[in-house]
């Protein structure tokens, strides 16, 4: 698969997982995996799954809008950039966001997450 | 210098020269170097410049609302996760932005961009 195919099968990967069973993206992340999230530090696939799993809603919806990517360097890393929209609870106003994937391969086709960032747009 | 504030002086330096400058970005990028703007690839330092200089719009004002920063890896390379809003020409609203540099170091505290990835926040 291309480099944009394989980052927009990420993403669609990722975001499903989130909306559907957030527990599950621990399988994503590693030991040395890093999360910014609206400026808050995470190292290691626990510490952030605990985060994610944490976060005060029950039930959320990711609405993509853009992916972007780019290779990293030599070691076959991949960048992807997203921007889109999220939906926490029924009926609220949905919330902009971007996020930036560094993904790392651990087979062909087959990425974990080593740098992950998160913010609001607030507007 | 530690990581968030050798991030905070790239991006101030960044687009202090996006401001008031553009054509001098060329230094910040070498050959390698690739830019995604708003979903266009460019690819090397004269493509890039090229690209940035072509912008329509004579004068312009960046407002960084969020600096996010992680190591990248082993290389010493670092990811720079970027919110704000610019201004283009006098007395229009302040359009929204995402974007993310990967840079390289090339010496101590100095680093070029090997990736950058740019989007509007339309909304």
């Amino acid at each position: 698969m291309e480099p944009d195919g394989l980052a927009k099968a990420f993403v669609n990967h990722y975001y499903t997982t989130f909306d559907t069973n957030r527990a599950a993206l621990v399988g994503l992340y590693q030991e040395g995996s890093m999360l910014t999230f609206e400026g808050d530090k995470y190292k290691g696939a626990a510490a952030i799954t605990g985060k994610l799993t944490s976060l005060p809603f029950a039930t959320c919806k990711h609405q993509v809008t853009t992916v972007d990517c780019q290779p990293s360097g030599p070691a076959g890393g991949m960048l992807v950039f997203v921007s889109g929209a999220l939906q926490v609870g029924d009926g609220e106003h949905p919330l902009k966001f971007s996020q930036m994937f560094h993904l790392m391969p651990v087979g062909p086709g087959n990425f974990y997450v080593q740098n992950d960032m998160f913010r609001l747009n607030y507007g």
